[in-house]
């Protein structure tokens, strides 16, 4: 490697074409000092009830994110090795130094990922890292980068104000009592961090410890859960406690987008049988569909953002998940049938103008097939951007190239960072940013839209559609 | 907004890299003023019966394209408030001014989208508007149109010739008598307005009033279709009469392209149990993929080219169906399996030399995976152009991105613009022509065609494969 | 035509932007003459245990290659006249100029796509032809090249090391005695061709003469294969034998990827049931499914890197596999599933070490959705380049960007040439390290990575990764 420098270019990510590049920095210039929206993502917010300094920087950029983590283990680096909790509580690396070392003799793995650009945004520019992170600099960064933990301006409050973050929204449980948002806002700090209702634990039949967590909604609640009645109403009343601390939406991470209508009768006698612990795969299909229908009536109701997550098998590597439990890397996209599966839903909620539904999807190919074609009609139904391994820097273009012609770009929703990794959150945002200024900027050089269209649609994307869509 | 000036410019939709776009301009001046070949559309030919003025600007540009209330309608206003007449007579919008304001109000909408770029064009080079359309300039236009439509140059059949249509392609049903074709034939007027063979309702066992439809085909033959032996010989007698009218070809519009091969009892009992009202869905598939393979034993005998449009299913919004009826812009096309569904065709019929079968698609995936290895393999194989919402920018460099290679060019067959409305025609011939341009271009700057070979592409694509798989 | 001069730019298929290009031949230089490594390819050995004079220019260029026939035939030529040999042993062409001619006449249809770029680049840079190849042209040319083919460089061996080729691997089956590799060994020569184990005619319960190829197996390795244990053991051997003489492979044809871990009995039934001779389709399915288990536990024992090669539904026309047998150009591919088909496989042996896993697809739309995920996560599992009708200049594009985010660079094995037609090989090298290099170039320009990190990529892409995984 030449001298090792670490340079973040200002006109990265842009294209080469100069043309284009002139554009795309002009319109990038007016967009990157905009407040930060962050509209759906899972940042621990007792990081910021305890505003305690991010220990050291293993702690700080590697363990939160399996994204990094993944990617050495394909190349045989064992999980252990990686400081990794195990669940049974066996031996892992302890040491950080160690495990920071390990990470940066792998860098080469992450060339052209989104890993690697958000890696070295978050260096550069979170933490002033002027050289790149390789086996060679290693310990020195990590020195370097300790000692800038240690300085108030890095506390995770002072951050988050740093990052000019507007609103932060978490994804929570309705079982989740919310305890540190309470806190946040009994400190004082002005930092919004909201809760999103994301109900999968009560709702999914097959879900780990489903039956207790029945339980704990009966009692958070005040509603007896022995009934599917008062399931619905305990429901009800969670969402509205969410509303109360500042809840915008919803959240729903479901294997497939299906979607069915059932009786209160075939949906109750479900639900007896589930707590009666005799619900099968199929069962549990069916309520889940059903489930997805209640919560759009809810919504109509309650005017919550309704977003749907669909289509990632979780867990495939079961030595993996035994071993180190779930978000390890494991889960795995399939194909999914948005046109069939989402049709009662939509038939039923999706001509409703007070309803917002947020789909996603990372199966590209329903992208110009079904998505878009649905986005350009149902009033309720949105695009959400390029989700996870999609949210990147050639996807977000293929994205907009497929989605833009039969939906708009007023169909979608603006960036949603979806990280656990909180220094990860300004590099996202700055990624997304550059990859729309610089499709507006192609087409504002080959003369598909005007320049003070292009200078409109960049804050739009940028800020105010995810204002809107998530009505903050 | 800047001065509310509209521009097109002279190099739009070719690529900003200065070579590649001195090479597509180049290449598009060649073709730009050849005529236009329409094989597949929906206008009216009523309009060309009665060449009639056109109304008002709403009537000529907003009415007929279910393209542009689709996109509004996504974005919450009301089908009512476009006029969009409802099936129950009920109340919508008369006011004609009105519909084009809210349009206009709306102009955003389409950044990016063909929908846009059409009616730019339609607007600056057929109407000869100067000035974008948008809130403010609404009214202002819509005069500027109104008065241009009382001029000769803007009846119908004038514009026909000013489109420089050489022949167009209506879709008409067996059941259909062609009065306006020949009307328009016993008008002495020259234009080649000829039908195409289209025989959904007759041959879908599920098709509205398909009972009646059969009625119409035994009266209009002249076969009494109370037998299969019967219906068979009214189809071939329809085809013959639709021949006469100057027909080359007959379309297909089915759910998924499954054929199979029957044997004459089995249809003829699927066809005695529709006629006494017991046709079920399969039955309906079974009966549907048997005709289509009957349908292309009759274009080996009468060399008609035939076309299969699949994929798509019709009127997914339930509630707009019941309330406005059909192509209101909800239809959303599923995935497609041409490799298993389309072997019994063509096994059967794939090798014969006189067939031409040209298929479409909106499942994109198939492209590379399917289409382009069927076509560049079985002779009477052809891919139709980038259909419905992927006629388009974006979705037609896909197209050829992504099926030239396995394919080639000459297993194509030009461009198609299958639209209702008329004024759009040379819109989208434009387009098309500016985007294979666009990619013979980048071809011949990245040296893997030679100048010469992308002169002779161009005209190929943009005239002589149309010509010759349409037989004109 | 213009001077029908055949000009080979050097810098042909790099972007055409200025800056890009720059990069690109910069990188390309550092590569274009590392030797060659083809670890999988359909070249027969014999063509140097004989050594011989390639006969004429027909012989060399068009009998093997069915991208060339297939192409010609879809537009209506015979495969007759393309002198393909028919199974009845009825009339073909035999007048090698006249078919030399045929295809000549036909070089259009080849415009923009590989076979015409990998045609070019064997006639200019490995037989000196300097006029493109056309109508007028072909006799001439069929002179230069016989006269070329009769000198001593144009020898198979000669030519074997003109090409730089370090690796050539064939592909052959368990009841292949090896004789011409072993004959190659013993001439002294120190070309190094080595065999690839592909059992598909012997774990395929469907395959054409399975009955036979079993006993013929139990002949070679001298186990009896009457039971299942005994087929196991004879599987082994015959991997043992191929590893003796060089083999660092295996390779699996499969309609799916799908696995299943029967138990032995299970199996054992099965097998027992084939060799009666009454294994239905469902049967087939199983043991396939399960000896691709069986397979990936021999290859983490005897350290022989597992390809499998999914998705091609065989012999589509009956009619040309009837009259012509298979590899006539009517494969055509399916829509395959590899995050449940591969599960079992991976679960079992995923996450060994030792193995390596190599997956190919026609299927893109598995790149980012499924196999990107996959490779990115289990030790195994690398993606093989893109293949057969992807192995092209455009497709090969869509690889890196689809696959590079999620999986990176390091989980993909270099390219595969995996041809039949030997003088093809050095032409698809070119092509690949073009294209790679022209991605490189990309991501430079657009500040992705450094100069530095593809410069390193760049000999990695050509030649480390591919000598890595296959144990070169």
């Amino acid at each position: 490697m030449s001298a090792n420098k670490l340079v973040l270019h200002p006109q990265r990510y842009f294209s080469s074409n100069s043309e284009e590049r002139k554009i795309a920095d002009h319109l990038y210039h007016s967009v990157k000092d905009l407040p930060l929206l962050c509209p759906h993502g899972h940042v621990d917010p007792r990081l910021f009830a305890e505003n305690a300094p991010f220990p050291d920087p293993t702690e700080l950029l590697i363990i939160p994110d399996h994204y990094l983590f993944r990617m050495l283990y394909s190349q045989g680096v064992p999980m252990e090795s990686m400081g990794v909790p195990r669940r049974d509580g066996g031996a892992t690396e302890a040491d950080h130094r160690r495990i920071w070392q390990i990470v940066a003799d792998h860098m080469h793995l992450f060339r052209g990922t989104p890993t690697g650009m958000w890696l070295k945004h978050e260096l550069y520019e979170v933490l002033g890292v002027r050289k790149r992170l390789c086996r060679e600099t290693a310990m020195e960064i990590y020195d370097q980068i300790s000692a800038a933990l240690a300085q108030p301006e890095n506390l995770p409050r002072a951050m988050f104000e740093r990052f000019n973050i507007q609103v932060l929204s978490t994804t929570d449980s309705p079982i989740d009592t919310l305890a540190p948002h309470q806190a946040i806002r009994q400190s004082g700090w002005a930092g919004r961090i909201i809760p999103a209702f994301r109900p999968d634990n009560v709702t999914d039949l097959m879900a780990a410890d489903w039956r207790q967590n029945i339980d704990r909604l009966s009692e958070l609640s005040g509603e007896e859960c022995t009934s599917y009645r008062g399931y619905i109403r305990a429901l009800e009343k969670r969402r509205a406690f969410f509303k109360t601390m500042g809840a915008t939406s919803t959240d729903h991470g479901v294997l497939t987008p299906f979607t069915v209508e059932l009786s209160e009768a075939k949906a109750a006698a479900l639900f007896t049988k589930a707590l009666q612990g005799q619900a099968d795969a199929e069962d549990s299909r069916l309520f889940t569909g059903h489930m997805l229908m209640e919560m759009a009536r809810m919504s109509v109701e309650d005017g919550l953002t309704m977003q749907i997550h669909p289509g990632v098998l979780r867990n495939h590597n079961e030595a993996i998940f035994a071993k180190f439990g779930p978000d390890k890397g494991c889960d795995i996209p399939i194909a999914v049938d948005f046109t069939h599966d989402l049709k009662p839903l939509l038939n039923r909620f999706g001509n409703e103008p007070g309803l917002t539904l947020v789909i996603f999807t990372i199966d590209e190919t329903t992208y110009s097939r079904e998505l878009a074609p649905l986005a350009g009609h149902y009033p309720a139904m949105k695009l959400g951007p390029a989700w996870w391994f999609l949210d990147s820097r050639e996807a977000m273009l293929r994205f907009r190239r497929t989605t833009t012609e039969t939906a708009g770009f007023y169909n979608t929703v603006g960036f949603i960072d979806d990280t656990r990794a909180f220094p990860s959150i300004p590099a996202r945002h700055d990624l997304a940013r550059r990859l729309d200024c610089r499709y507006l900027a192609e087409l504002t050089a080959e003369h598909v839209i005007d320049l003070d269209e292009a200078e409109e649609l960049a804050v739009d994307l940028a800020y105010n559609l995810a204002k809107k869509n998530y009505k903050f």
